[in-house]
């Protein structure tokens, strides 16, 4: 029991009390229900991977929007991992072909392109016929670091561009932040 | 003393309680303090109104934003109020003129263009030499036919553009709502 308990602990966002609750929820279902879990669990690990193409998490060798051929090519969408690409997804508003890179460049924590999915991605863009790069990135250091690195690597090859960064919808002005307000600014556009 | 607590319990934000807590903090406050309170409460009702120019709050005919010789001519600022004025001011980025239009279109509460102050911002842009309209109004239904509106009445005079609309700083793709991300990507701006 306390193994269990310990196990649940270790994930993010359950702490002591939530890991006790669920490791006593999971010991009053059946047999069955365990066993399920279990499985599901180690199919997971085994079973699910990378896509060769994109890195987005996949049981194939190639996931389901690469293989998908209502997809446009042509339009790769840069995100930092598959957690963004599935968030991107659901806007049901990029209809193009993505590409994982594994994280962002981050000099602090000694992450440098070398260890990001940079050279597939080149790879990709000379040997598939790309129009644009759209860098779908996180609006902090780490992903100005990486789009200012992805957009003059890429530049020479396709026209590269990067999501907007302003006011989220619904939000007011007054409570803005200084920096959103500044980037809203700076980054308006013709109406 | 009830008195006092009902005034202030019919600001914005205080409940009952701190309406108390204030009423009682006043009491034990010397005679004089109450009087300098009492007397801005008044001078504040009394001496403040509206630039005529830009109908900014200000004691003045003309606020000090617009008398301010420093701050460039030729480019306006539309927003809804002062609030978004002020919140505007804090970033430090805008250097021209403003323009308050006192409110925005929303036919569902019937307002419309005429309760706001279009007139005079189209009277403003005739007599001043005005290069570009930027249009910083909140990311909602009334600010997108506002600035829809305001776009195609001002177009042949003079650029109209719009703050961007899409993440805030420091956020994470993920959390991000459908509609804002759908904004960010619409929106996407070359590197």
């Amino acid at each position: 029991m306390a193994r269990l308990i310990d196990q649940f602990e270790r994930l993010p966002g359950i702490g002591p009390r939530t890991a006790q609750r669920l490791a006593l929820h999971l010991l009053n279902q059946p047999q069955e229900q365990i066993h399920q879990f279990a499985d599901a669990l180690l199919a997971a690990r085994t079973q699910v991977g990378q896509c060769q193409t994109c890195f987005h998490l996949s049981a194939d060798p190639e996931c389901e929007i690469c293989r998908n051929p209502e997809r446009r090519n042509g339009v790769i969408c840069v995100v930092a991992d598959s957690r963004d690409l599935l968030a991107l997804e659901r806007t049901r508003e990029f209809h193009g072909r993505y590409h994982v890179l594994g994280g962002l460049i981050s000099p602090m924590d000694g992450i440098g392109p070398e260890l990001l999915r940079v050279t597939e991605l080149v790879q990709r863009i000379s040997n598939e016929e790309i129009s644009e790069v759209i860098l779908a990135l996180t609006p902090s250091v780490e992903g100005d670091t990486t789009s200012l690195y992805l957009g003059r690597l890429l530049k020479p090859f396709c026209s590269v561009s990067r999501i907007a960064y302003g006011l989220p919808m619904g939000s007011e002005l007054e409570y803005a932040d200084e920096v959103t307000l500044s980037r809203a600014l700076e980054g308006r556009r013709p109406v």
